[in-house]
C-alpha cells in the first residue's frame, strides 16, 4: 500500500479518524503545533484538518522511547555474538570501533532511526561518539533524541580534559541546531571508567547547562566489587557523591543495585533504564531488581542497549523480554504485568527525558503510533495492551508520529532504501578497514 | 506487492533464483514431488520449471518447526496474563476452555497456522482436544503437523477408558485422511494427570500403531516433588518405566530435569522441547538445563507452548528468547550460540518428528523460507544466522514453502482475511458463552 506522499510533508492539522483506544473508538486531532488538540468520540467534527488518516483496524498507543542505546552500533549488528564479555570487547568490538568515522556514525544512526521508527519508537537516549553526526541523523529522521558524548577518562588527567572539551563541544553544537526535538545529556560512562574528578565535572556541567545525565550503573557484579574494593562504596553512592543522581539522570542497567541503592535512586528521582535483552545476552548474572525499585518508588524505563548486544532496537520485543525476565528472575508471574511494561516503554520514559509525551490526552505532544489489528498478533483482541506487550512486535506498527509529524505511514518510511544501502555500505567498508584491506 | 496468484496453486517444478545462502548466491530447484531437486550456483540452468521466484534480496533458511504447542489456544490470546498459575488456570483458562467447541478448535487452529506460516514455521507438534477439527484446519492450511489428543485420566479408570477411545478415534481419523503431512501422536498429558496404567496404554498404543509420543515433562518443581513423594521416582523415570521414552518421543519443557534424567532422555533418543517464553511467563523457577542435555547428547528442539502462556507462535522470537534465557540462567554468554538456536528450531525438530526437512540439500523436503535482507533487521548482513536469531522476527519472512508448496509469498497468505475474521468471531462468541450472555 503506497500512502499519499503528502502525509509525510504536512505540518497542518491532521485527523486520525475512528481508531481503537482501549475499548473505545475515538478520533484524534493533531494540531499544527505538534500537540494532540483533541481526542474523543467524534472529536473530528469540531476541528479543521488538512489530512486524514483512517484509524479503522488500528489500535492507538503512545509512541515508545528507548532510554538507553548506542544507536550507531547498528553497523556492528551480528558482527560478533555468543562470546565472553572481555574477548568479545577486546578482540571484536573495540578493534572495529577504533576504525569508526563520523560518517559511519551518521549512517549507523540513520539506520537505527529507521529501525526505531519502523517499530513504533519516537525517541531515544543515546551515548556514543561523533555525536554531531548522530544529531544530524536524528534531525533528518524527524525523531526526538537526547544525545550524550560517552565521557571516559580512565582516571587520566589529560584524557579528562579532552573529554570535558568534547562534552562542551557537543552541547554547544546541539544548542546551535535549535531543534526542539534534540537535546544534550552529559554522558559519564560509568564509575569504573571515569575518575571522581571527571564525575564531578560532569555533574557541574549538567547543572550549569541544565542538561540530562546518561550513565551506566551496576551492570555487572565486577563493577560493584571493584567500586567497593577501591573506594569502599557501591556505584550508586559514588554517583550520588559526585552529584550525578537527580531527576534528569537516566542510569542504564542497574542489575546489581542492592536495596539501599534502589531507595537512593528513588529518593533522588533518577530513572533506571532496564535493558533485559542485553543483560541476558551478556549474562550479567542478575536481573535488575524491578520489584525492589517499584516498592521504593523509583522510576523505571526501558532500553535496548546497542545492537551489538541485543541485536534489535524493537521496544515491543523488549517490553515482552522485560516482563518475561522479571517474572522468571523473581519467580513470580505477577511481576511486571503488561500495563506496567507499556508504562516503562512510554510514559515513564517520556517523563525521564522531559518530553511530555506518553499521555494520550489533549495538550500532550502527538508522539503516537497506530498498530494493525488485522494481524494474527492482534487476533483476537481481548486486550490491546496484552497483545502489544506479549503477542505483537514492532512489525505490527503501521504509523508513527513524532511531535505531530508522520514519520511512517502504512509501513512506508520515506528514504528507507537510501538509509539501508548507505548503512550497509558503511558497515562493509568499516570491516574492510579494520581487516586492513582497502 | 501482490504476487502472481498462480504461485499458490502450482504443483509443478519451481525455481528460486539467486538467493543468498550463507555467503553464497544459489539457485534452488523444487521438484513436483515436493523435494529439493537441486541447489547450487546456477542450478536453475539444468532444470525445467513452471514458476520462478526471484531470490534477490532474500536469505534462504530451513522452514522452522514448533515442537510443542496447543494451537487452538490462539482464541485465548491475551484473555488472561500476569497471574499465579493456579488462579490463572482455575479462574480464567479452564472456565473458557470448558465452552470450547469443535468449530472453535478449527478456527483457533486456522489462526495458529496463519500466524506460523506468516513467521516462517512449516509444521508443528500439537496437543489439544477436538483434534479432528485441528486436522481439518492443518489440511486446509497446507502445513505439516503431528496431532495428539491430550490424554488426561486423573487416575480414574472410567476416564482412562474414555481417553483411550478418544486417542484411538483420532488415530483412525487421521489415518483415513491419508495426508502425508499429517500424523498422530499419542498424547499422555503428564505424569501428574495420567495414571501408570494410562501411561502404559499410551506406550503400547504408540508402539502398536507406530505413532509419536507427545508429553509434558518436568515443567514445574511441584510436578517433580509430587512424583517423588507419591512414587519415589522422578518424572522421567516414570515415563521410562511406562515405555514412553523413545526416539519418537517429544517431551515438552524439561525445566526441572536433573543430570541423571538428562542422561536418561539422551540414552533413549528422546527429544526435549524447550519452551523458554512460556517457562519465563509462568515463572517455572528454573530454565531447561540445556548445557547438561547438550553434554549428554540429548536432542533438544524448540516450541512456543500455547498462546495463552507466550502469547506468540513466532519461532524467530523464540530462538532469541531461548538463546538469551540459556545464557542468563547458566551465567555464560557462550551457551546456546545462534547456530545452535537455529538447529533447535529447524534441524533437530525435523528429526524429532521424522519429517526429514531442516537440511538445505537435494533430496530433502522443500520446507524452506526466504527472509528479506532489505530490512533494518538484516542490515548490515555480517551474519545471516546471527541476524535470523537475534535481530529479525518472523515478520522478516517473505516466503514460506512446505513440502514444495508455496504457503506465503511476499507476505501474502491466501485466505488470511477469512481466517482472521472467523477466529475473531469465534473468540468473541466463546467469551460471551462463558460469561453466560447470548
Amino acid at each position: 500500500m503506497t500512502p499519499d506522499s503528502d502525509i509525510f510533508e504536512t505540518r497542518g492539522p491532521l485527523l486520525i479518524r475512528g481508531v481503537r483506544y482501549n475499548d473505545c473508538t475515538v478520533d484524534v486531532v493533531v494540531g499544527d503545533d505538534g500537540l494532540i488538540a483533541a481526542i474523543g468520540e467524534n472529536a473530528g467534527r469540531n476541528h479543521e484538518y488538512d489530512h486524514e488518516i483512517d484509524g479503522q483496524g488500528r489500535v492507538f498507543l503512545p509512541g515508545l522511547v528507548n532510554t538507553h542505546t548506542h544507536a550507531a552500533m547498528t553497523l556492528l549488528r551480528g558482527y560478533a555474538d555468543d562470546m565472553l564479555l572481555q574477548p568479545w570487547l577486546a578482540e571484536r568490538i573495540w578493534p572495529l570501533e577504533a576504525h569508526l568515522t563520523a560518517d559511519d556514525v551518521y549512517w549507523g544512526t540513520r539506520l537505527a532511526c529507521l529501525e526505531m521508527i519502523s517499530s513504533g519508537t519516537v525517541g531515544f537516549n543515546d551515548m556514543y561518539f561523533f555525536m554531531e553526526s548522530a544529531a544530524r541523523a536524528v534531525d533528518e529522521a524527524g525523531m526526538r533524541a537526547q544525545l550524550a558524548y560517552g565521557f571516559i577518562d580512565l582516571f587520566d588527567d589529560e584524557k579528562r580534559e579532552h573529554e570535558c572539551r568534547a562534552t562542551e563541544e557537543l552541547a554547544d553544537s546541539v544548542a546551535r541546531m535549535a531543534n526542539p526535538r534534540i537535546s544534550t545529556a552529559v554522558g559519564p560512562h560509568a564509575v569504573y571508567t571515569v575518575s571522581p574528578g571527571g564525575l564531578r565535572w560532569c555533574a557541574e556541567f549538567a547543572a550549569d547547562r541544565k542538561l540530562g545525565v546518561h550513565v551506566h550503573l551496576a551492570e555487572t557484579e565486577t563493577e560493584v566489587a571493584d567500586a567497593v574494593r577501591t573506594s569502599g562504596r557501591r556505584p550508586a553512592a559514588l554517583l550520588d557523591e559526585a552529584g550525578l543522581l537527580g531527576p534528569r539522570t537516566v542510569a542504564a542497567h542497574g542489575c546489581w543495585l542492592d536495596d539501599a541503592e534502589c531507595r537512593l535512586v528513588a529518593a533522588r528521582g533518577a530513572t533506571v533504564s532496564h535493558n533485559p535483552a542485553s543483560n541476558m545476552k551478556l549474562a550479567t548474572g542478575r536481573a535488575m531488581p524491578y520489584p525492589v525499585l517499584r516498592q521504593a518508588g523509583a522510576r523505571v524505563a526501558l532500553g535496548t542497549d546497542g545492537t551489538a548486544s541485543n541485536n534489535s532496537l524493537d521496544l515491543f520485543a523488549e517490553m515482552k523480554t522485560a516482563a518475561l525476565l522479571q517474572k522468571f528472575a523473581w519467580n513470580d508471574p505477577t511481576v511486571l504485568p503488561a500495563p506496567e511494561a507499556l508504562l516503562l516503554a512510554a510514559g515513564n520514559a517520556h517523563v525521564a527525558l522531559g518530553w511530555g509525551g506518553g499521555r494520550l490526552e489533549a495538550g500532550a505532544p502527538a508522539d503516537l503510533v497506530l498498530v494493525d489489528t488485522r494481524t494474527p498478533c492482534n487476533t483476537p483482541l481481548h486486550s490491546t495492551v496484552s497483545n502489544a506487550v506479549y503477542a505483537c512486535t514492532g512489525a505490527a506498527v503501521t504509523t508513527t508520529l513524532c511531535a505531530g509529524r508522520v514519520l511512517m505511514h502504512e509501513r512506508v518510511v520515506p528514504g528507507a532504501d537510501e538509509v539501508l544501502s548507505g548503512a550497509a555500505k558503511a558497515a562493509r567498508a568499516l570491516v574492510a578497514r579494520a581487516a586492513g584491506t582497502p
